[in-house]
This record gives structure tokens, sequence and C-alpha cells, in this order.
């Protein structure tokens, strides 16, 4: 299951108990972090994620309410003496904000701390289950979103079949990774006569703080899930351009035209006091649409 | 009345809905405020601190959990349209770690933000209602205590006698700041018999994160409220002074030989759930204890 928590789904200025941007999404036992604004480890706490299970950060932009929770969840992990390596992905000056950071407060970290810059539109991760990539975003500032693609799941033992031809429990693996098998008897059995077709892997988007931009499309084309922020409602259209955010109708737009599933929308102005209306306004261009609350998890499929 | 209110009472690890330090120090319709833990506009919210009182921000040293919410505090600052001058105050490298964030966001504050680098034991701010200093204290990496004095009040008028006399309203102030009074018919009224001595100034001390340390006596003896960190129970005091921290026993002494008139102990380690064990320990050296607990305002008194 490839599904996402969301930590903060507010714009800069906390308010109304909403908090500044960071979401985990979560894939087969791992938790990547998505965006670091300040309190995201208070968060965590809250909504009872492992932080022992996150391998990787990834940092969209370096505008504060996405990375001032970053260099005290680092120094957390340190404390409570976290050993395996982090891998932490963001734009270049982040690294030198980090290292003076740690550095004047003279800390040793008791784990490898990787820092990887991204560079417009790259892979950052790919492994048997998962593939991780940037592309980036039309903000005020150098800014990525991110896009997490499930791998295809094994194939799926049908298992009644199985069971008849007596095949030993111990082939079962071999048959979820495609092998024919053969009896004792040499007889073949060929692999689709006793497995379906896996699953499609699933995906999710993160589109990051941007502007109204189509150029984002084909990055996210036919996701299962997207973030797409909605920092103003869609009366805002101008000052959502000046200050290179979106408005309701514009995320919708994004994911009608991108044919996406499922739409999420987050990154709410501090100026507005309640949510009804980001998801009645994006729901009218685009109906498979939910808010980003804090605390919830979304699952892509 | 000087007061301060707590905003975050627990060491570098928030834990138990204990955030890292801050606190406001309120005095005549000013707000002072100390140390920046990551989530202290958060708490400010929760506690309704009027943000836009604040003018002066000191930071005792750079662990970050003394002052993660800083940058993020001036931003907001910005976003919420504050117009007034702010005064930062703290050890040298902050400069740069603010300009290097500011500058990474482009961010352009519509305040004028005024940087003031500590050095050992300096006065700070003089005015005519406070005198605010810091003194070194031994932990780590460099670190400083603050110290607020609050200057002597008005001399207060002795009302029945005032009026008695006939000395015209327009005069009192006059009488306040300690002239005599001059009839129409050339007599003289002595100050001192309409009115009497004005109430001392009260004296709080914030030690910031130290070892036991002696050396700091001077500076806040006689001090009416003096916060001292306690990160740990008196069966700890190795690891307390390994780690440049001090013991509930330790901040006791320090108080009972400094002769202050009230202590309060903060600064928990995360490994602690509860604290009434705090203030036992530090009642036995010391009575006048109590904890600091985040949301409630203390008086110097």
């Amino acid at each position: 299951m490839l599904s996402v928590t969301i930590l903060g789904n507010n714009s800069a200025v906390p308010a109304f108990n909403r908090h500044p941007t960071s979401q985990v999404v979560s894939h087969d036992g791992n938790n990547y972090l998505v965006d670091c604004g300040e309190g995201t480890q208070i968060q965590m706490i809250k909504y009872k994620i492992r932080r022992g299970k996150i391998s990787h950060i990834f940092i969209s932009h370096l505008h504060g309410d996405h990375y001032f929770g970053l260099v005290g969840l680092l120094n957390t992990f340190g404390l409570l003496s976290h050993k395996q390596d982090l891998h932490v992905y963001g734009p270049a000056p982040l690294q030198q904000i980090i290292e003076l950071q740690m550095g004047v407060a003279e800390t040793i970290l008791p784990y490898k701390l990787y820092f990887h810059t991204l560079t417009k539109g790259e892979e950052l991760v790919n492994d048997e289950k998962i593939r991780i990539s940037c592309f980036p975003t039309t903000h005020r500032i150098e800014c990525y979103g991110f896009l997490f693609e499930e791998k295809e799941g094994k194939r799926k033992l049908l298992i009644e079949k199985v069971r008849k031809l007596n095949i030993p429990v111990s082939f079962y693996t071999s048959l979820q990774n495609g092998l024919d098998y053969i009896t004792p008897r040499g007889q073949r059995i060929n692999n689709d006569e006793v497995t379906s077709a896996p699953e499609r892997g699933k995906k999710y988007a993160f589109c990051a703080d941007t502007k109204y931009d189509e150029n984002i499309i084909p990055y996210i084309n036919g996701a299962d899930l997207v973030y797409h922020e909605t920092t103003y409602l869609d009366n805002m259209r101008d000052k959502a351009l000046e200050r290179f955010h979106a408005t309701t109708k514009q995320a919708a737009e994004i994911a009608r035209k991108a044919n996406v599933r499922k739409l999420l929308i987050g990154h709410f102005s501090s100026k507005y006091s309640t949510l009804e209306q980001f998801e009645q306004e994006a729901r009218e261009i685009f109906a498979n649409t939910e808010l980003a609350i804090e605390g919830n998890t979304y699952e892509a499929h």
C-alpha cells in the first residue's frame, strides 16, 4: 500500500491549529518524509509516526515553512541514538544550512547523514519496491515536486489450483516471481495457470508550492493520488499569481487535465479559519478532491 | 509588574507535550522573548502571547532547542506586516544563520532587524523602565544567561494628605517624580510629606543551560525570581556534568547560595514522563521552588 499521512496542511504562518507543510509517504514498511516545517517532530509524536522508519527526507524548497523543522529532527534522531543511514534531498544551499547549524552546536551525529542536491527532474531512489523522482515546479524560488512510483507487485497465487496440483509451499515464492513449476515426474505447469497478474504499482505525486503551471502535467499524468497546493480560494487568482501560489480551481484544473484519480489539496493560507469552501470550489472542477487534513492518511489506489 | 510566562519547559527532544525552551518576560506593556525553540510561535498562539508587543529577542546559545523557532518567527512577523524595529541578541554565528536562511528564501522583511552580538557580561538594554544584561554560563558551547532589572518605580502619592493640602491634580506627576510643591502663597511642602518611597525594582534572572557553577551567583544574587535549568534528577549528577547540565539539587543549591526569593526550574529531560520528583528534590534544598509549567506566568515579587 502506498499512502500519505498529513502532518501539516497550512502555508507559512501557523494558525487555527494548522501547521506548516510536512507529510509522510508510507510504502511497505518504509516512511519517506516530504518537507519538514517547524513543529514536524512534535506532529510526529501526536500522530504516532514511527520516526525510526524514516531513512529518506525530501525538502521541496527553502522557504522556512517547508524545512525549519529539519535540523531539529536530525538532532532528535541523534539524541535518540538513531543508527541507520539518513538521506536528505534538497536544493543545494540546504547542505550549507545544515552544516552551519550542526557546526556551531558542535553536534556529532551517531548515524551517517548523506546530503543529495536536487537538480531539475531526476531519479532519486530506485530500488526493488519503489522509484522516487523529482520534478521542477514554478515557485518564487527553486522548488521541486516529488513523484513516488510503486513497483509492480508479485504475481498472485491462485491458491486452490496450486494446492490441487500439490505444488510444494517452498516453491510459492518462485511462482510469485513468475517461474513455471516442474513436477517430480517432469511435467511443466505454466506459471499463468496457477497465478494471476500482479496489481499495478500505484503513483503518488506531491506538487510542492507552485503557481498554476501545466508543465507539471507530464510528470503527474495518470497518478492515483496527487497533492496540489491551494493557498487561496479562487477569487484570489491575482494574489496567487503574484506570490507563485495556486487557487482551488487551478489545482483542480491541473488534476483534471492530468487525468489523475484523486486530488488532495492543502497549504491553506492562514487568512482562512475554515476549509469547507476549498473543497467545494475544487470539486466543481474535479469531483474526486479531498482536503488534506492533519493526522489523516490517504491511500493511492 | 515583572513576570515570566513559560512557552517551553523541556530540553532538546520534545516529549509528553513539553516543548523546547522559550519564555516571555513581560514588563510594563513590553514583551521580551528569551530563547525561541522550535514551535515557539505555535505556543504563542496557544497561550495568547501578543506577538506585536515583542521588540527584543534574546538567544542564550546555539543549540537548536533554544533557537530553531527564531527565523520562522521573524518570517511570521514579516508576513503579518510587523513594522516596529526588532532587536535580536545572540552569539555571533546566529547572525550568519539568519542571513543565510533569509537569503536563500529571498525574504525581504517589512521591518528593521538589528542583530546584536553577545559577549561576556554586558548591558544590553537600559531605558527608563528596565535594565537587561547578560552573563556567561558554563555550557558545552558559548552560552549566556539574562538578567532583567526593573527600575525603581515612581514615588507613591499619599492621596489623603495631597487632597487636604489642595495640591492641584496637574502637579501629581511632579510629586511622583520627587518634586516639592510651592503653594500659591509661597509655602513649600516637602515631597516626603505627601509621598512615600517607591517600590523597589524587581529582578528576574534566566540562567540558560549550565552545569553547576557558583560563578553565576554574583550576577543573580538577591534576585526575586531565578530560572535555573534542571535537566536531570539528582541521581544523574555524573551525566549532568558530562553534558554541562544541572540537577534539581544543584539548581536549588545555587538559589540558596545566591539568596534569591524564588526558584523556577525547567529544561526537563525527555526521559522523564512526570515532574513531581523535580519539585520534591529541589525543595529539599530550597523550599520556595516551583516547576516552570508551560502556559503559566510567574511574577517576580
